[in-house]
């Protein structure tokens, strides 16, 4: 139907008879000659009809915005005035000698070159997609897993699919369930992720897999969750940490590399979780910014102020401090609004100095503690951390995670809003992951990564002796402050998986229900293996540069788990719901 | 973990030190020394076992079947007389250093040379995907895919993932559903294929898709069907057929090129369906075997056999004869066999005319219904069909569509029985599809392809006067009688799509409903459009050689729906179900 694409129309072609197809992005009238802007996935040109062209002169004149053109024309310069530096198609227009209307548009909900509400957004998605910017978001993405795949089938990875109708994951959100029809009162799940397959296919004798898989969960939904996203999963027998983490590098060097034009550091910056804690408040740093945390326990251990003292002295307590050039700057208010962010993080409250003149002493600061601080804590505090004339300094005391979760959220705060992101790609690794963290409420061990994860401990008896200090071979992989990929050394031995279980509270009869086959299958000569998994949607919106993975999903769901376009979910005949033998229970109505 | 795979270490590793992880295939004690054949997924290699290694020696005698190793050693020539010219081994021996027990293995549930019963290998998935037959299966499976994309990227196409939390889509089979939490009372529903999507995607300007899509389909469950399916989905914006039967073509030669070493005709054989249901009885033909339907109505038209007479004279009847070479060698129980066997497609009958002796007149012939036929008309049927000696003529008789499903699939089964399938590929294009078919029993019209292909005809008031004579612009790809992939243009007209709706009996209401949003894409300036959807899972097994989806699927279901290595379904708690609103509904049990 057509000869060219619209926007890759340039002087090459001058003379020459093109055929096009797109939309009108604009039609103007000048001089008694019409020119339409038409437009398709590659580009713009313009188009011109002139009057003694009668019958494309009357279909030209019935076109408005998005009405679906074919324009038969021939390449010519245009004016040197007109020359558009800025187009592929600037020194060229097409002087049409066929306008055929494929499609008419109707008047438009919005204006293809405004950005409208989301919601319009996502309700007139096919309208939404045909604006430069989507265009390009999405493209982006396809870019990003051609390349994955690309990489990875050089590698040998073999591309395997793995079930989408299930049993029950046990990765800890909520699974969607399927009704069965055939089997009355059963039910699938849609899996949160391949984890128990991928480890199948490892003991099976696959070797090295990866797969782009659809992964769902129905957790109550953020700004970045959507109910299901895509992973890159990814599962490597006979391996250490170093082997995947190696190839899964240079893997993402090759993809912003390729993608986007990004040279990532070579090698990744490695941190241990313990370090990232304590130096950034967080398990996946944004090392962007320029800015540590500091332990300055040692300096107020002996004062009478209590809520230094106090943590400061127990182990398992956190005094750290924020020190932030210039920050002095910050208004009183500034302040304020900063001690009421991090008590959305658990913070009791927030300390802080302002060294306005660092040269009068006491005198020179502000501060709301200062008073129940001596000289010898003030002069430990500003040794510690290199205090200096205009700083403020924020504080945090407690319980050490809570000190740590707060001042990290504050760092992360401060310094987008004073402008400390550095404008550059900040991968790293972060390794050495508890194994385990005590939950209090439910009285008992949780997994920091997920049961199958194996212990650096290779004792059992070791490992149940020291539970909440052993750390686990995961790994996370963070660029910019997010987790973009995470991954383990997988348990490959039956007795090391059943202790595990143990440990977690999961009884031998519970573990026999969910995981058997697992159990089962490591009973059979199962490899060590270990791999990683990347989250896809994350890291398009990074190489798009875009906050939200709405824009890289061409059909994605609000926060509400609502496709706005098609309506769905919605309301099912009772014949469809009888034949899966099922009844709705409504809640009942509050009265 | 390993410096080489098993399969691979040859003669040119003479000398040398190598780690190799695998399986033990076998182990034998001969001689006093251990010979352990080690497999990994490239391939087996012979390990030796020397009684003065006795750490190895001891490690190695408690080895079995599938025990997980590590064996470093030296690779050295083995002697002439043990040389294996098979194997890529086969001329060299790893004689070991040290042999490391990764995991032991328990018996295993079946020989790993054996093949089990389908439920025994479907249970022990793992172990059985570890098996020579099931590595190649997957790996072809992966090369496919790959090679799919690989054509597709080069030629532009946007690989785009769409929901498979989505609405209700109107393939006609089931849905499988799933309930949602946030919204009581509505459910999801998987997707039967993303037609609907990639149409919109297509109108939101993406220009060319493919989507290595999985679906779903809550069918009763064929040998050759899954709950879950994977295809190929293809879109093209401005395009008219050949764009997309040439594009797809080209691809299809490609995979069998480059994954199978096939070359496949250039061009494809085209057909219309009137004709391929005229000479062989089927929509989907298997053209290697060279047996062909020939309509004999002229020559019975005036006989007093109503059986011929009256479907011959009928316009909406049809009299077939298929003529068998060498049928004459036939036994009387084969023909009443397979009498039977076209009952269960629909024929009241099947009468024959078994050649013995051309020479002797109807003297030579044996057959049931010869005694109804004057010469005239046994004269006109040997010469429309070339009756030869050695000869048996089936005939069927009756309305055309009966006739033909079970004349075709008689012409299926003697050709599979009496070994006169080719040895060859034989793809072709079907096409020229009626567009509507007239249900009896719902008493209205249905699609024969689905409701969004556009009909031949543009003018709404002509197609909707000749909606049953009325061809679509539909086309299916078909490889040895098995549709591979299906497609046509779409309707990119409000009017038209509307139009096609009302003739299907759904009301402007239901339409609304159902598919308002595509109703308004169409709105806006909509382009011509079209594509084509291929089953991955059978052209994986044609590929393979094998009968069996199942085969080409790392983890498939039972015909009962069911994965016997996880159990899915099953049961869940009450409580999730509250969460989902709804309750499980049981039939009730018969008295």
């Amino acid at each position: 139907m057509r000869s060219h694409n619209c926007g890759l129309v340039d002087e090459s072609l001058i003379g020459q008879t093109v055929t096009l197809c797109g939309w009108a992005n604009t039609r103007r009238d000048h001089g008694g000659v019409i020119f339409i802007d038409l437009r398709d996935h590659e580009g713009l040109v313009q188009t011109v009809i002139e009057p003694d062209n009668q019958a494309g002169f009357k279909a030209a004149e019935s076109v408005r915005y998005e009405f679906c053109l074919r324009i038969t024309g021939t390449v010519r310069a245009r004016p040197a005035s007109q020359v558009n530096e800025r187009l592929r198609t600037g020194k060229i227009e097409v002087v049409a000698e066929t306008v055929e209307v494929l499609n008419a548009a109707a008047p438009l909900p919005f204006m293809m070159d405004d950005t409208p509400g989301e919601d319009v957004r996502l309700k007139y998605r096919y309208l939404d997609i045909r604006r430069p910017f989507m265009q390009k978001a999405l493209r982006i993405r396809t870019k990003l897993t051609q390349e994955i795949r690309r990489f990875l089938d050089a590698r040998g990875f073999q591309d395997i699919e793995t079930p989408i109708l299930t049993k029950a994951t046990p990765e800890g959100a909520r699974d969607y369930l399927v009704p069965s029809r055939v089997h009355p009162g059963e039910f699938y799940a849609l899996p949160q992720s391949p984890q128990l397959f991928k480890q199948l296919l490892m003991m099976a004798g696959m070797d090295r897999y990866y797969q782009i898989a659809r992964c769902f969960r129905d957790e109550d939904l953020r700004a970045d969750r959507q109910p299901e996203f895509t992973q890159l999963d990814m599962e490597f027998a006979f391996v250490e940490e170093r082997d995947v983490q190696d190839t899964v590098e240079d893997m993402i060097r090759h993809l912003f590399r390729t993608v986007v034009d990004v040279e990532l550091a070579n090698p990744f910056p490695r941190m241990t979780y313990a370090d990232a804690m304590r130096r950034y408040g967080s398990d996946k740093p944004d090392l962007r910014i320029d800015l540590e945390l500091i332990d300055v326990a040692e300096a107020v251990k002996h004062v009478e102020f209590k809520v230094f003292s106090g943590p400061a002295k127990d182990p398992g307590g956190r005094v750290a401090c924020l020190r932030v050039p210039n920050g002095a700057e910050m208004t009183r208010k500034q302040l304020d609004d900063l001690g009421l962010y991090v008590a959305k993080y658990g913070a009791k409250g927030l300390a802080w100095i302002r060294i306005d003149d660092l040269s009068k002493g006491r005198e020179g600061l502000t501060s709301p503690i200062v008073k129940f601080l001596d000289d010898q804590a003030i002069d430990g505090i500003f040794k510690a951390v290199g205090a200096q004339q205009g700083d403020v300094l924020f504080f945090g005391a407690g319980p050490y995670k809570i000190v740590s979760d707060f001042m990290g959220a504050l760092r992360l705060k401060v310094g987008k809003d004073m402008g400390l992101v550095a404008n550059r790609w900040a991968p790293l690794w972060v390794t050495d992951f508890p194994m385990f963290e005590y939950d209090d409420e439910a009285k008992r061990y949780v997994a920091l990564h997920h049961p199958f994860t194996v212990p650096k401990i290779d004792d059992i008896a070791d490992l149940k002796a020291n539970a909440l200090t052993s750390v686990s071979r995961g790994y996370d992989c963070v660029l910019n402050g997010n987790e973009i990929g995470g991954g383990s050394i997988r348990i490959h031995r039956p007795d090391m998986q059943s202790a595990v279980f143990d440990l977690l509270g999961i009884s031998t009869e519970e573990a026999e229900l969910k995981f058997g086959f697992l159990l089962d299958a490591l009973k059979y000569g199962a490899p060590p293996h270990g791999g990683i998994a990347f989250g896809i949607d994350r890291i398009s919106a990074l190489m798009v540069g875009t906050e939200s993975i709405r824009d890289v999903i061409a059909f994605p769901k609000t926060a509400s788990a609502t496709c706005l376009m098609t309506s769905a979910p919605s309301v099912v005949p009772e014949q469809q719901l009888q034949e899966l033998h099922i009844r709705v229970a409504k809640p009942e109505k509050k009265a």
